[in-house]
């Protein structure tokens, strides 16, 4: 830390995003990509786009913006498009979280929560799962607090019911409740059919994942006009320009080929079933994951080691070195090619036939 | 506002960008783009990108930052790349300003400046421009402020030698020194040379302006390798996956491609000589602008009319309805086409010929 350094910043504890491997080819299970690339038509608006890259970006991500509402059948005013959904997440903490208006979440889930209420100086709860990780509804019924639920869950992938949902929107009304619904294209219902309903609910998405387009870094969220334009107030006093126009583009393709990511998403759920079978006739224990990965405790040999053991193999998966979950692994679905070598290197290394 | 919105962000007054025209095409001099693609390479690397954007881009830039340090003859650590140079900007005023330690910046610079110390709750001093819009370096010797000077600077154009940058950072030890250099390919001498000599200065650069990448979203800045891990906490904790991997594909090949770039430069030095030469011909008053723009106060004409009249002719310059500058247009110097298109509009309307 420099002598220069803002003090009360001094404890902030960046996020740990998965690794990137640079170097070595590693069969990739650690990020929650999928394992295709983003559709043809994504690539080649990103191309054309590249052309006219000497003028800044639209505003507001432009048509993207007005497409976005289209596409799931929203008004403009209730859409916002920033760099990422970790983008709309902290704005989300900085605009409505404050000393009066603390912010909540559980214990176990999207690890960014807790680093964005230190980031902007906010109190906050941590509510702990229940048994089996479950998020318990009554645990955030009425509790006068910003609510902040990843659904499907990460890295649990365990999904609360839109039912559970209206309840803690009702019983807040004078906080935001915001849904982090990065996963929800692989299970679970979405709750943006109620933000006409509940004024104080957020529904934040990502391209990141079921559209293939974690490298182009573009989120949206869905809530009612005053909400969306109180985020778009902060994004004009950050970065305006908060997406460039390839990103734009390639969203813009990825959005209009919906059979593309209909069959990556169809391909995802299969391979989960799948792969869910297999590891536990090798006797993992599974939580009933509705997202991209599989959340998975190994027998007879430790998390850790397990995580390690495959490293080596040349399979990066998702090891937590953090109380109650320091047991499992999270194990992106990639393809099925992938899916298959990550079972047969489990299967080797936790009968102790691996060669090493 | 809704009112869920934090109250101490109630009084944040954004960022005006300039007009981003969707309909009727118009000759745009209004925000400082160049008139010209970006690089081919730039180009045929998105494409290639574009493909590989289901992986997340790697951290810190990868490749990017690499190549920055190689071409600018610094260390890797001593290089940060943002989305944007808003994005550092506003880091740096997030991560080194205080309550204990105040900006200061000129009454009349980058607009952005007074934005982000409200945004993060920064008490500030702002130092009005002496006559003839000039940077006097002694009102900013020894304040025991952090300083934030654009150099060249905007929408002035002008700029400030590096013996008085020096001065500044010198008698200001405690504080950063951030020198603003989104122009500095247009005129001026870099100040990159002295991060080396002063721990507290801070170089910030962009590709919007002499890479043609505005629309690319790239900016980045050099400081001692103390103060750039800073930053880098703070885009840890914000938003790790700033840049997309499209935008740092663009960024590199634009790097490589010196030759394109020193022809898009000495293009707008001669184009903003010819149309300095012209625009004082018709009697306008310009500053001796080392940017990619021209201030420029029309004589027999408000600056308003003639922005209005300009704009009624398909023609978009930038007018700042504020103190002191109210009387002036900020001109983008384009394309030799352009700057004629301007100047024979400019012509007419000044000499009462205009047909409307």
């Amino acid at each position: 830390m420099s002598r220069f350094f803002n003090p009360s910043l001094a404890g902030l504890d960046p996020y740990t995003p998965g690794e990137q491997p640079s170097g070595r080819k590693f069969i990739k299970l650690n990020t929650n990509e999928p394992p295709c690339p983003p559709s043809p038509l994504a690539i080649e608006y990103a191309k054309t786009e590249a052309a006219r890259c000497n003028l800044y970006p639209p505003l507001d991500g432009g048509e993207l913006r007005l497409k976005l509402a289209e596409h799931y059948g929203v008004s403009p005013e209730e859409v916002v498009v920033t760099n990422g959904s970790d983008e709309v997440l902290n704005f989300l903490f900085k605009a409505f979280c404050h000393k009066d208006s603390p912010a909540a979440f559980a214990d176990i889930t999207y690890g960014f929560y807790s680093v964005f209420v230190a980031l902007n100086g906010v109190p906050f709860e941590e509510i702990p799962l229940r048994d089996g990780f479950k998020i318990a509804p009554e645990d955030y019924i009425g509790i006068n607090k910003n609510i902040f639920i990843a659904n499907p869950n990460a890295p649990t992938g365990l999904v609360l019911p839109l039912c559970d949902i209206e309840r803690i929107a009702e019983s807040n009304p004078n906080n935001i409740v915001v849904i982090d619904e990065a996963y929800i294209d692989f299970g679970g219902e979405s709750a943006l059919g109620l933000i006409k309903k509940y004024g104080n609910l957020v529904v934040v998405r990502t391209f990141s994942k079921s559209r293939a387009l974690a490298g182009g870094r573009v989120g949206y969220a869905f809530a009612r006009p005053e909400i969306i334009s109180d985020i778009y107030r902060i994004i004009y006093s950050t970065n305006p320009y908060n997406l460039s126009r390839t990103d734009i583009a390639m969203a813009l393709g990825a959005l209009e080929d919906e059979a593309y990511t209909r069959a990556l998403v169809g391909g995802i759920i299969e391979q989960r079933r799948r792969a869910s079978e297999e590891l536990k006739s090798l006797g993992f224990e599974l939580t009933d994951s509705s997202a991209n990965f599989i959340f998975a405790k190994p027998n007879g040999i430790s998390a850790k080691e397990l995580y390690e053991r495959l490293k080596d193999r040349g399979i990066l998966v998702r090891y937590f070195d953090r109380p109650r979950i320091s047991d499992r692994l999270r194990i992106t679905v990639g393809s099925e090619d992938e899916m298959t070598a990550l079972i047969s290197a489990a299967a080797e290394i936790m009968k102790g036939r691996d060669g090493k």
